[in-house]
């Protein structure tokens, strides 16, 4: 027996019994003839007792052999201890010890087992399985463990059956770049990685699963960031005979059940916002909503309080747009300063950075004093409904850019100013997003969601005549400026289905080769359907309250695709290529 | 609102009601100025009426315009039926229809969408997604989710955490063929899809999980048999700090819960069976117990009835054994015959069957009456325990193949005698597996399990000696002779280890190019630790009472691994090809 109880469980009823414990030696203190040693395991820490004297020679002689992380067995009698600890639940009981054996010992680790560690991301990466020894690390994957159960709990009890869908599919043009699989027994050919189930779970409805789920690994060849992941997991979802509506009310239901599970908050009903508003007032099809600076504009559709006042920049710009960063007027000159430079950086762009003061004692300062009188600021601080203490900090430009970069001077100023707090959740659904963008360098229509988006009906007639202006049925759900889900009421018709691949730039036979399966499925009675994906990954790190999704992951990929610790990708035997009728080209 | 309610829901309790229902059309009688239209969706079927001259004209038109497949939402209120169908939930009732539209029309499917269908295994393939509408298919995906499920929480339960493992790892040479995946941005190397994630739940094991499972899918690029498909998925489980009864206990807790949760049958204790035993008495590494007819040896290692007497085939063979088989003594000349052509077929291969009738007067007739006396005869009757009546069937010749060849013909005559009812469920555990066996072809010796098995403490030294007769701490689920799960007791110690791949034929170079990372992981503290998968296709199968486990995955490929729905694997870019930095090889 290589253990009775484990190192989580044992506490004051347990005195007088005779118990044996398993586990790694987290530490070892040796003092004055008694030695105190934390066994850990997963479920906790128990404190065992040595104690010249009392202790057998051979006992004691093998507890002083022992050295971190080395993995033992003790049979011993659990004791009160004199001085508790009230920090761990086995703090009040320790285990004097009369039987000890070594089942492995351990080399001394590359960097420390402790909440804290001292090992870098690279060590961490190639001794992954001792990272994952640690507490805030197991618990990152104890966490997803219980969202993906209650997901499942919730999805299974609304009658959603889970199906599992193909690994080995087939390799398609739309959308982002394919892991492929050569096939043995069909040379030439290749199967594709899924980048989704999308089709899958499509055909699924046609064959009336009526409600369905996968939590999925899906698969893209893209260029890694830090938080992506060549492979990664998705809450995957469809229905059938449903609006818009009813997908986002069942997966709203989802959200709040998850955050009622798995961080016992109550969420309140999620607002929603469309995509036009989003870019309109936040820059961002994703805003962060944990705090208000929603955008002015001063210059733009609906205002003009800048032009003609010989301040060319504003002038020539099509957009003077800006965020009112509260109680921020004190900022020092060294400040704005700073905050000029940080928006002028490459990453982000801008040409410059106006501001007012809008001071406390109700003067109003600002950068462009030279071109506006006070009224005219005054009229400025009137449209941002500034408070007197405000700093107003105003970009300005192509509309596109100048959003795109307030929306990083925006959320760097909630940052700054402590209104993104990771443990305050805001969930947002962002609607009606256009149904397709256009690729400048491709010079071709892309779709913003998928091929398989439906229009809204009442945007089907633009089809014909303004591209751009076409809406879809489509909804992102938004959790604190970060995209966790996404989807869409889809196509259903064989023939708006190929009206979309032509706009998309398929030619009808490219359609039929790539995608005939799914418009042949449509003819034989598809019913109305729609659908949801949400990042599973990136859920979790938000549960987590951590913006890397790689640590919510048991074995990433670094960033360059690369697992450091089994060292793969690797080079296959000549035999291996032979087989699979490829051959490896020449790098030049 | 495209329905209020199912097609499955609606009772007497409904009527009066006006509902909104959405689904197929089943089937139309238009008889007498009466329509009757049953619709149907996941949930059930329910009849809408129409009547001349109480449904408005338009509507009744739209009716008559319907086929087979059209999928059509219709308004109504419930109804009373007249003539009531007890056959379905819904049977009571029916629906007076107000409103009629159809959301898509449908052309008429290749096969019938009925319980029994008209389409052969090839059209129903490539038309999945309508094969997948059939009632008994849809049944089965659902049983397949309900396994799943009870499975997820048995395992919850006992502190088990479910962690994704990676999908993209690293080729090794030892065990099936593995696919490949060309990595992009490593020009020249390629990842691999893992056959099972057996190096990471031993790693996750390392780190402290202490007790792992996963319902996951895995890779295998053999070729292919009627019950084999290239992905499949396993309930992969791992624990630390057991023995392997502990293993035994908790998954024998699995598979009960399981037929109690699934099926409603309260499993009796699972038996268990030595490898040997099982080879010795059923010729079988995995026996059906659901009928008894053992092997008897007339001549073997503590016997021999049959020598000296002149029957030359019996003196020269290794092994003379046979069974009884119950009540068929009565068999015909001709029927004799049949059963000689059945083992002497090339997949059995036997050079002849020996009978014995031992009729149910009490006489005695054979087909070597020419060599053996009655007297002889009758001890071979006492030695099978044969009751009057029964009649007994041996092969001989060299010992491993007679044991095969007989296993078949007990199979067969089990399947004959009815003896094999799939509703009938005996599980049994086999033990105590051989750790290595030896490749003739190859002229070496491979891990019977995989080589990460341990062998048993008592064996060790064997491993120096006689590599054949060293017994694994390994073991195998197997139900109604088929192997659903397979395990094994794992080396934890990293000198034992690399002796393993020695034996293996690893020079210690390659076991650390393949499996350093394994075993330098057992050097910081790696606890024992043992585990099992359990084939989950398979398992719901059985579960189905189906031998085919193609009809429990939604989407499964054929013989040669292709999908025949969508078309794949496929031909890929030049462009796809050049950036993977491969070729494809030119067919000669």
């Amino acid at each position: 027996m290589l253990r009775t109880h484990t190192c989580g469980e044992l506490s004051l009823e347990h005195v007088n019994q005779e118990v044996v414990l398993s586990g790694w030696v987290q530490r070892i203190r040796d003092k004055g003839g008694m030695i105190w040693l934390d066994l850990r395991d997963r479920y906790g820490l128990t404190q065992l007792l040595f104690e010249e004297g009392k202790t057998a020679a051979n006992v004691l002689e093998t507890a002083r052999s022992l050295g971190r992380e080395f993995v033992i067995s003790a049979k011993g009698q659990v004791i009160e201890r004199l001085s508790k600890n009230d920090k761990i639940p086995t703090g009040a009981i320790e285990i004097r010890v009369s039987e000890i054996s070594i089942l492995n010992p351990a080399k001394l680790p590359p960097f420390l087992i402790e909440d804290e560690t001292d090992g870098g991301d690279d060590i961490r990466m190639k001794y992954r399985y001792l990272d994952l020894r640690r507490n805030p690390v197991r618990a990152n994957l104890q966490l997803r463990h219980q969202v993906a159960r209650h997901t499942r709990a919730f999805l299974d009890e609304l009658n959603f059956i889970e199906v599992e869908t193909p690994v080995l599919i087939k390799s398609t043009p739309e959308g982002a770049r394919d892991f492929v699989v050569p096939s043995r027994m069909n040379p030439g050919e290749f199967y594709a990685l899924p980048q989704s189930p999308q089709t899958f779970k499509q055909l699924l409805m046609v064959a009336g699963f009526d409600r369905y789920y996968q939590i999925v690994k899906c698969f893209r060849d893209e260029d890694l960031r830090a938080d992506r992941q060549p492979e990664f997991t998705q809450i995957d979802c469809e229905m059938s005979f449903v609006t818009q509506e009813d997908v986002l009310n069942t997966f709203e239901g989802m959200i709040r059940h998850l955050f009622n599970k798995v961080k016992g908050i109550d969420l309140p009903e999620v607002p929603r916002m469309t995509y036009a508003d989003a870019m309109r007032f936040y820059g961002s099809d994703k805003p962060d909503i944990r705090f208000e600076m929603k955008f002015t504009e001063l210059k733009g559709e609906d205002a003009d309080l800048t032009s003609g006042k010989s301040f060319g920049v504003f002038d020539d710009a099509e957009l003077v747009v800006g965020v009112c960063a509260p109680g921020c007027a004190s900022y020092t000159r060294k400040q704005m300063d700073e905050l000029t430079d940080w928006v002028k950086r490459p990453q982000i762009g801008a040409k410059g950075l106006v501001y007012v003061r809008y001071n406390a004692d109700g003067t109003i300062k600002s950068s462009v004093d030279k071109f506006y009188t006070e009224e005219e600021l005054k009229k400025w601080v009137e449209a941002f409904d500034a408070k007197p203490g405000d700093l107003i900090l105003i970009l300005s430009g192509n509309a596109d850019k100048a959003r795109k970069q307030l929306n990083e001077l925006r959320l760097e100023m909630g940052s700054r100013l402590g209104l993104r707090n990771p443990d305050d959740y805001r969930v947002l659904w962002v609607l009606d997003f256009p149904l397709l963008e256009y690729g400048e360098e491709e010079n071709r229509w892309f779709a913003m969601h998928h091929p398989f988006t439906s229009p809204k009906p009442e945007d089907i007639g633009l089809l014909d005549t303004d591209l751009g202006k076409v809406r879809a049925n489509a909804y992102d759900m938004v959790i604190n400026g970060v995209e966790v889900g996404g989807g869409s009421v889809r196509i259903f018709e064989k023939e708006l289905q190929q009206q979309m691949f032509g706009i998309l730039g398929f030619s009808p036979e490219e359609a039929q080769a790539q995608f005939g399966f799914l418009m042949n499925a449509f003819e034989f009675g598809a019913p109305p359907h729609a659908g949801i994906a949400f990042g599973f990954d990136r859920l979790c790190s938000l549960f987590g309250g951590v913006d890397s999704i790689r640590d919510f992951i048991a074995f990433p990929k670094n960033n360059s695709g690369r697992d450091v610790m089994i060292d793969s990708p690797s080079t296959i035997s000549d035999a291996q290529l032979t087989e699979l009728s490829i051959n490896v080209r020449q790098q030049n």
